[in-house]
């Protein structure tokens, strides 16, 4: 059975766990902290970045999140998450490099610095200008997100791909940290509870990191 | 004919160009500044970054340099770059990432802002500080890289793929910025000038940036 080494607000782990469940992959989780600098986490990943994927009985030891969604994609025929036309297979990575890069640069990424590591590792208080900034470039991502889903049935066309569980992992995450705002964003809402409704999803929702408690819609799928 | 959107010390268009190249697929520079946030740019990525592919002819608009990529991986079968079993296919994807995430955001990314940016958009001299961090971990790269070359032919296993010219693109623009220095990197060295030699190298190291000139080691490939 595949390890995750992750912690539980990782949001390309969270992408790589919502693939596996959609796939019928079973998995292990391992708790993994990269800030910590750990030789033995660094020794599987040179790059220090958590999701690290193992299968102890192979010895394989997989890293970067999209290597890894590729590699079941091409191992793993079940519900296929990278599918259709040259094109379209486009479209899906462009927008999981969207939400990973510059969601995760603009939003999850400082949300999880200012709410997470400062509470964790720097024993500092978040900087509200910091927060502000990052809940208010959510709005334009999240706008970008109900312009889709007014064009489209699932972001990146007419089926649910790795770009909707890319989107909906980052998203969680920030819902998570307080940094979403759902009023005014009526397509957006609808189709994140949709992805929320997934069973793939209840595991994720379920999870709580240490300190840090989400806000009381987080986890709910009826509202 | 395929247009690429970019500017010449890009380095994911130079990755870009450098498989399309080794594919034998034409194409046609257009420039763009993506600091210069002009709406017509922005349509064609949303994401607003460099480099941005079109096909006029079949109104076909790409963007993301790893979702470019795939793409002409997925269609043009002429020289394979993301080859081999699924796992080495990770690997290769690995390390792609490593060199488009880390050691942009470590080395080249720092050198751009300092030596292009902050002449071109901010006015503004480099901060020595910054450019002596960018240095310093850019021998940390080439530790690793000399290290694959001392287990390996090539980046990812025994033969030449979007690894290695996903590295060599990154590494090329740090070197025209002056921020490698290639004493006491023996392998990384050897590896770079055979990358350097590769006729889809030449393009690449005849262009220059406007006021910034590179180092006289930069494009000689007998060095
Ligand atoms: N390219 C990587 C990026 C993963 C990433 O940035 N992970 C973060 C955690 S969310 C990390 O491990 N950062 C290093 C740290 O916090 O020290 C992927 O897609 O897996
Ligand atoms: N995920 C993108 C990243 C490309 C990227 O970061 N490009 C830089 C130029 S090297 C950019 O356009 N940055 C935006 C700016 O400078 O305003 C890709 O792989 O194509």
């Amino acid at each position: 059975m595949w390890h995750i080494y992750q912690f539980p607000l990782c949001p390309f782990s969270r992408k790589v766990r919502l693939l596996m469940a959609e796939k019928g992959i079973a998995y292990e989780l391992q708790s993994a902290r990269p800030w910590e600098g750990e030789d033995r986490f660094f020794a599987m990943n040179p790059a220090g970045c958590t999701p690290v994927i193992k299968d102890p009985d192979r010895n394989i030891v997989l890293s970067d999140s999209r290597a890894i969604c590729e590699y079941f994609e091409e191992t793993v025929d079940r519900n296929p998450q990278i599918s259709g036309t040259a094109q379209q297979r486009a479209e899906i990575r462009r927008l999981v490099a969207m939400f990973d890069e510059n969601f995760f640069r603009d939003v999850s990424g400082p949300l999880l610095h200012e709410r997470m590591k400062k509470r964790l590792v720097l024993r500092q208080s978040p900087d509200a200008k910091a927060l502000r900034e990052a809940m208010k470039l959510a709005h334009d991502y999240l706008d970008y997100v109900d312009w889709l889903i007014d064009n489209r049935p699932w972001l990146a066309g007419s089926t649910m791909s790795l770009a909707d569980l890319t989107a909906a992992a980052q998203i969680s995450v920030a819902d998570y940290l307080g940094g979403i705002d759902w009023t005014t964003h009526e397509q957006a809402r609808a189709w994140y509870l949709v992805m929320k409704s997934r069973p793939s999803f209840q595991p994720l929702l379920s999870e709580r990191m240490e300190v840090i408690q989400p806000p009381s819609h987080y986890a709910e799928v009826d509202a």
